[in-house]
């Protein structure tokens, strides 16, 4: 299991974005207070868009915690988005193309949760990925093979579909492994201009997902705080957990649900597994 | 903060003492009772003793409980006595030269604890340590620069002196420096043939420090664990926390203490620093 | 491309193996004489059978040449069989689980060489491994996906037949792809009794191999030389080139040929793919 | 041994800088020409000025050929003034704190070369650094110990006088430790303004290094060389050995020599170490 955090908005100093918060995804690296697992040190990865055709990412084995060249990064990079996860390995390799996000052209992808069996589906899985794109998987996690799932069913023409599609074909390869709760999963995804989240799991109990609340409704409620007086009006943030106290600030997105961020908009809707047509 | 194990006995699997325990060092790589941290994942180290001339080290910046390579090595791995250490680094860089056990020559050392101002007094006690040994300090922690002030003050001839020693150096700095409770400590050293272990702090509060029980009473009393029947008689752990729950098989070793294992015979004895000759 | 040593006889120290020879393993790893590239510094692996049921296996991504802990698990690790590799990537990630030696059961194996076109053939490849294998491919290399084929081709059972049949399919595979010479490689694989090592390449230009000639007739020869005389008469050395330039100690291994190694008897035969039944 | 660049200019992004030339630092890592090791894979390091009071490094043990977050980071990062420094170890760790350019508050060092007797000279050296500086030396590196003693002697107010002093230190101590030729260098430094580098050494024969000619001139002499219309007319780069083979790009800096380039201009001058007052 792990932690992830999704941001968009005016520019953000990464820093100030990743470590100068009171529950920053830093310090839930170290102990996390809502994740499965309070240590989430099995590595690290940020993604952030500049200039270039595709976002960078940087990704290591260590604990964030006491990463240096992250804190370096972070300290002088700006980005008006920015995906990072810090990661709990459910068993696979410790390794940089296990550590989330996971990229594709302009797409990011990272992953909460796991693929319950995961072993014994790998290569049901891994051939339900269009032929094309399977030699582009480096690494050996559940999560990587999930997004080129999602990548087969057309993640970037229609992602909600996609995901819908590629959850239902994990739940149907389950089946037939007789696993009965295989899914248990919150994703996020973004193609640079829009990013998209879900919460499910096949058993119902899925993992925590808050997205953060208005910022211009936030600044009048608290008119003496300077961090929400640095943020642009169309900020937001998709988060495993809360960054902080901050009474309002944050709303739980419920389970079954995908919520969806263009811009300052923030729409939620209900998520269900679809069967794709074989 | 760390936590540690100093095993000596007849020759044991490294992975029956690192692994497979209850609450083994590798568990308490991430998730210790009793320490300061309950995540020590800022590196690890291995001192084994073999046939060589000098016990071998291993140690790596990545947390324990998810490396292969340690896993692998103590799995073909057998010695009579063994080191172990899982790091909590207390602010200085997380690098293998920072990992414990520190060696020199035949001698082993590794600390849990720390050294309150050891930033501001760092030149000092360097300047304390012996000009001609000077140059082997590899790292950049307050734990090496102690071993090499017991190094300095004899520690080859007489160890409980030459901890003694060492410790009241550090307090007369630190009073220097107005730093009143310097010292936080529990310390183990090895020749390869004797064990000495050492609680103490400043303040008078200093971290837990326990050793194992005779095993072949141990045995009377649980005569159905396989476990306490692979051991030898002459077996004994010192350790940071207890590897499991077995009532009886621990012994906490009180502060300001020292404990000597030669063979079988532990022995016990206050501890206190001393001003050494100027 | 890589280099790769295979050791069997007396128990003999890693140190000695790896690292007190005039162009040994670890000198190979800067500077090789005869590899596609000099620099071997993309990671390394070594594989060593112990009293367990399994060798022990310790890779890392760092250059074999500083690095400290092989040096000292080699300085303390004796073993009658052992394997040693050092890479040079031809492309695909730098990670633990792409270094050799790879190891299923009591099987390891590493390969000198590449399979062009890896990346567009992975998926059939990939698709030809026996299906309750294939979860256990742990990396991205083409080396790992050929230790798979020839696993599924029955390595275990008989291991040449299944080394011509594995070829063959990467070579039929292959022309599905219009790749015309696919298979550069030296190869070596052993069960922990016997060592199996195949040169060949689909253009008839493959990396050179060699053996270790006779120990004692080696002693005759040269009655002065110390480190001859600390081998056992069944010593062998199988390696992608000469450890020393002592005069008739190594004898080159003929392209398209296997050398089988059993105790000290080497046996050489040819060596030509093989079409398995589909 | 290491190989070295400098930049000023305008903003260039780093993946053209150090990736997109001919014989581009980077593949200086795998095969220099002119250093003495060809190899310097023993880590790397980048340092960056923005917007921040101190500029980013980013340094890893690994080496730089196959890093991929060092060309991650490189392809989405612009600078107008860069550092970047591939190692070859001269036996001190290969650990991250050992790895140029070494940073102190504004400032970036940067060393090829060594110290010859430093490990017997280390405490003498490290006696010279001014007390309160002393604690922030990190790593165990003749290059970082230099760094310090340039701090020490002014570098923050007098760059060259500070240098010459520095290597004079280095020399007196030598003599008393019976090294004849201690000193062997190219090195650099800035304060994010102007750069500062000298080549020297006590033989009177130093390493290798060059400086960019004149821009405009160049863009004269080659009117369709793509890559001298993207550089600004005051881009200048200090090497230790030429990026590519365009005739007239590069000029040699004489030996016992200081280069400072401010802006577009670039001035030479003798250098000759100092004995500093006692």
């Amino acid at each position: 299991m792990c932690r992830w955090l999704a941001y968009s908005g005016s520019p953000v100093n990464l820093e100030e974005l990743l470590y100068n918060q009171q529950n920053s995804l830093v310090v839930q690296s170290r102990h996390s207070r809502l994740g499965a697992e309070t240590t989430n040190g099995d590595g690290f990865g940020v993604g952030w868009y500049g200039d270039g055709p595709t976002p960078g990412i940087f990704r290591s084995t260590e604990p964030a915690w006491n990463n240096r060249n992250l804190h370096e990064l972070c300290a002088h990079a700006h980005s008006r988005r920015v995906f990072a996860h810090v990661r709990a390995s459910t068993g696979t390799a410790v390794q940089e193309t296990n550590c989330h996000p996971f990229r594709h052209g302009r797409w990011l992808w990272m992953h909460n949760g796991s693929i319950t069996g995961f072993h014994e589906m790998k290569r049901d899985l891994a051939l339900a990925v269009r032929p094309d794109l399977y030699p582009d998987i480096e690494g050996s996690t559940d999560s990587e093979h999930f997004f080129f799932l999602a990548l087969t069913q057309g993640l970037e023409d229609d992602p909600p579909t996609a995901l819908a599609e590629a959850v239902g074909i994990v739940e149907r390869v389950a089946r037939t492994h007789g696993v009965e709760f295989p899914m248990q999963m919150t994703v996020a995804t973004t193609d640079g201009e829009t990013t998209w989240a879900f919460r499910y799991s096949s058993e119902g109990r899925s993992r925590s997902l808050f997205h953060s609340a208005d910022v211009s409704t936030l600044r009048e409620q608290y008119p003496d705080n300077p961090q929400l007086h640095q943020l642009s009006d169309d900020a937001r943030l998709v988060v495993s957990e809360p960054l902080g106290d901050l009474r309002g600030a944050w709303r739980e997105v419920p389970d079954a649900s995908s919520v969806v961020v263009r811009g300052g908009h923030i729409e939620l809707s209900p998520f269900a597994p679809k069967d794709p047509p074989q």
